[in-house]
């Protein structure tokens, strides 16, 4: 039987979603090593994708199979029992056979969170980067449709594969303020290395004024790295959403 | 010069506000140490009343003073510059010279958390209690209303001096429901060690229909701590505002 679950954790001190062998905490073998409990053999399951060590997902999807057949619910409520707090299983379903949480994903949504202010918010710090810098956010929200559209990501990660492709298609860009709150929220067909963070912290560079648009239209066009700002902190970055 | 200040902190790693001695990490100590520091002697602050072990504040109140006229602004930026990232000093201003953070306040307002679903929530769960059993919200409102005016709260308190006053007065219990998400808003003119949280520990009791409004009028006339229910921890509890 194959199985859907939607999982929401606090990545604070996790190394990432990815198995990186028993010496390193990562979500996924958090969740494998209770899975495989409950199974009574190992079961591995498959991500929408890897979250960086730090970084949070309030929806990620995961799908993987059991020989025999169970009780979705009862999956969910021995997961729930028996992971750390800092990690819930939201939802578990059974799945058409073919599901992949990987190969079906077809967009996601990741949002940024960035604390404004002349002094930190002690409940935000461990989920936002805070900054008491100005920032001139309506250059911020100018400049990032350029990023909007196909483009070459190249010069927007730090993956180093010389083989595949670096073009990606990014749906959206949208921000959302509340007070001191800055919400940078982007949608696209799938993302390279750090490619979030590195986008937000060139949009960032843009509101302290010390680049513009068309530095990025530029960036884009020659895939210089030296053409981006600095990869923002990961306690910033959620992964909200995966849309198959 | 006397000066008044407003701080948020985050809790839990802390003993709590008061100043235990060197060996203990606790908010008072912290602020302090650094005041000295920028003060080039010895400075000791008066908080509006101690918070528990692992208990939050939104906007403490402490008084100081100091022998050389500063600057307020000064004071603050050089405070948020030194402290560590889960204390934020909010507002420093100058006081009236007889101002005193204790003695002045009239009253507090605390508010605590419940998070009701049969889920965790990772991002909530060290700001709240969480809960997966049914609570019927209805009846705890209207048992919380047992408690407003004033009235001898000896059963409500682990405080253990005998000659002092148990006597206080609650001018209101307020909940907001959104969702999952319980908070409980009471405001008084002062609250016993724990109170806020035996208060929260037996109106859960009755939101689990194992307590009734009649047991709790009986216990605030008998004094009787065995009629109370368990004390809510203290992540779920925040020090919203001190009023003078």
């Amino acid at each position: 039987m194959n199985y859907r679950m939607e999982i929401s954790y606090d990545g604070s001190r996790y190394k990432g979603w990815q198995r990186l062998g028993s010496s390193k905490e990562t979500v996924q073998e958090k969740i494998e090593t209770v899975l495989s409990l409950y199974a009574e053999k190992k079961v591995t399951i498959d991500g929408s994708g890897r979250t960086d060590a730090g970084v949070h997902a309030k929806a990620q999807v995961a799908s993987f199979s059991l020989k025999r057949s169970a009780d979705p619910l009862e999956i969910k409520d021995y997961l729930n029992r028996y992971l750390p707090d800092d990690i819930a299983v939201d939802m578990v379903v059974i799945a058409d056979e073919k599901f992949h949480a990987r190969y079906n994903a077809k967009s996601k949504v990741y949002y940024y969170q960035i604390y404004n202010s002349d002094v930190i918010n002690p409940f935000k710090r461990k989920y936002s980067l805070f900054t008491n810098q100005d920032l001139r956010i309506d250059r911020m929200e100018k400049a990032a449709q350029a990023f909007v559209g196909e483009h070459d990501f190249t010069a927007f990660t730090t993956a180093k594969s010389k083989k595949k492709s670096f073009v990606r298609t990014i749906d959206r860009i949208d921000f959302e303020i509340n007070g001191p709150e800055i919400r940078i929220e982007i949608e696209g067909n799938g993302f390279l290395h750090n490619m979030v963070r590195i986008i937000v912290g060139t949009l960032l560079e843009v509101g302290l004024g010390k680049m513009k648009t068309a530095d990025i239209i530029k960036t884009l066009k020659n895939g210089d790295r030296a053409g981006t700002g600095p990869t923002a902190p990961a306690q910033g970055l959620f992964l909200k959403e995966v849309k198959y």
